[in-house]
């Protein structure tokens, strides 16, 4: 049986969403977990609903990290922190892959404590996924993946190579697409645009026959899916992700402010309201399970700090999929058919940005 | 009088938009404009239109680039290119700034080569107007002004702290905002957060009486307009730039295909067509007259490739207007009030990305 060990204590909505997450997914007999975190408030929810015991177990940790703590001393301070304790017990064998909608930056902190950086691997990264216009896949999915999104801030051309490895194994087994898209997020589509590490990436990739490389993409190619995953440095990424995030918002308020002053707008606006719901739907990441970090031995996946229970209940069925996959050894061995020069000193998770 | 030489070759409308544009700039009779380009082609358009030859005068310059062509090789190939005369024209004192709708590379390229860069500015930058929700300023402006924007890939922390007060001083002239709150583009508003010349800025820029800055906004605050003045590394910005202009348009596309079932949505749509129309016009930054490159000691204004008359007309009003309130001047002042350590190497406009 897969096990996924779930952090309880993390997020906005705490030990209940947790705790309620867990026991449906027990409920499917298809997936066990294990709720990491304080039993007391763990057992209190669990007396409130309907759950399969044989498919869910509780592993107590006493302490838990707030999710606007300093990720390193917060880390430092609460050696029995849920998500600590969850990420040791992924890496004994106990549980296959995490789940935590806690704080980010300790998350990536506590993989690069518990977890091995595969082979070849010279930067971890966090990947998100983002909301497209094209669709694409047997189930139409409406997102693509973007990746690094803040793992570390720069990145070098292997970096890059590598992370264009990792998101195209993880697309291609979440999004069950055979050949996913790959591109490069750079600042023209010409191969000779960006700085030095994109262009020495893009001349690789392209010669790759693991990766079906489309080129490099700009800006306005995201929002629009021309690539299934697309690659950049930590900084760029997390600053594109954080636009996309809010924008589908500022734009619909952009287009009532201009028809604040016209009965037929206000109208119209009205007879869309169910429309403008529904693309709140589409652009809202939190139904697509979470933003996996790769490049360890084991997978993490960081759903967001708002998550509820329907939010962690899709992140543990991302996590369970890919387990059942073998994400990570597939991700080994594709980067082990890779030979680049590895990069200059140890490699590592790095610091969260 | 204040003159401002026009690229008559430059643009995908051609010598007739420019020709256009500066007939009715000359008829206000407050603007002179001096054509640059093919003398026999400008005629011809000028015949066919009312203007006053006083405000009005053509320079012959035997050649053009083309939009597409690679900037340096076309530089070299065409010494008698009307951009490379507008720019000397410019700086022997034949006319005040130079406008031109054609390839931005050449232009920057143009500028670096006739133009001087300002003591005390480690890199030129080109800078964009972005559409925002929130609207500043006595005539309600919706728009910030984001730099770099590709004039060169990175920036170090005394080029980031230049972008920053060449922004505000254009922005406090162009938009006659006294105090436009400036901000620097990262990945978190924590000071801390960031590439290193972002930490850096950061600091000098909190310490600097002469900005008004705000800290950092992350993307989502871009399109909501939180600061008037955005300082990014030419990368970041020029991604984050062709993702604004194509988003509303992805936006309302997905609120189209998320739509296509109900007929009260299709109706809803409907009524609404003359707003989405109005967003269109709030987010085509043609209208806001183009993207200042800013650092030299003469100001370029790079009008949209796709420029009609109208926007052509703006780019010449927005450089009349920077020209008439001293602009480079001031910004060569501001810029010698700091302190800042000048970088390693020679200052210089650096390449076009």
């Amino acid at each position: 049986m897969t096990t996924i060990a779930l952090d309880a204590m993390g997020g906005d909505n705490g030990v209940s969403a947790a705790v309620r997450a867990a026991a449906a997914v027990s409920l499917a007999q298809e997936t066990g977990v294990l709720l990491v975190g304080d039993r007391e408030a763990i057992d209190a929810e669990l007396r409130k609903t309907r759950y399969d015991a044989s498919y869910l177990s509780v592993h107590h940790a006493s302490q838990a990290i707030g999710m606007a703590e300093s990720p390193k001393a917060a880390l430092e301070a609460n050696p029995d922190a849920s998500l600590l304790v969850g990420a040791r017990l992924v890496s004994e064998g106990a549980a296959d892959a995490l789940v935590s909608a806690g704080n980010t930056g300790a998350a990536i902190l506590a993989c690069a404590r518990h977890f091995n950086v595969l082979p070849g691997v010279p930067r971890t990264a966090l990947a998100a996924v983002v909301p497209t216009e094209r669709r694409r896949g047997p189930h139409d999915d409406p997102f693509s993946l973007l990746l690094d999104v803040g793992a570390t801030l720069d990145a070098s051309a292997d970096a890059l190579v590598a992370f264009a490895h990792m998101g195209s194994a993880y697309a291609a087994r979440i999004s069950r697409n055979a050949r996913p898209r790959v591109a490069l997020l750079s600042n023209g589509e010409e191969p000779y645009k960006g700085p030095k590490a994109v262009i020495e990436a893009h001349a690789r990739l392209k010669a790759d026959p693991h990766i079906n490389f489309i080129g490099n993409v700009e800006g306005v190619d995201l929002p629009r899916g021309k690539a299934d995953v697309v690659v950049t440095a930590g900084f760029t990424g997390n600053v594109v992700l954080k636009m996309l995030e809010g924008i589908s918002e500022t734009v619909l308020d952009m287009a009532r402010a201009a028809n604040r002053s016209k009965l037929a707008w206000k109208a119209g606006l009205f007879m869309l309201r169910g429309g403008i719901l529904q693309l709140k739907n589409v652009t809202d990441w939190q139904q697509y399970g979470g933003a996996p970090i790769l490049g360890f031995d084991h997978l993490f996946i960081k759903a967001h700090g708002r998550s509820g229970q329907r939010a962690i209940q899709n992140a543990l069925k991302v996590a369970s999929k890919a387990s059942r996959s073998n994400l990570c050894a597939e991700i080994a061995q594709t980067l082990r058919a890779q030979t680049p020069a590895p990069e200059a000193g140890p490699s590592g998770g790095g610091e969260p940005a």
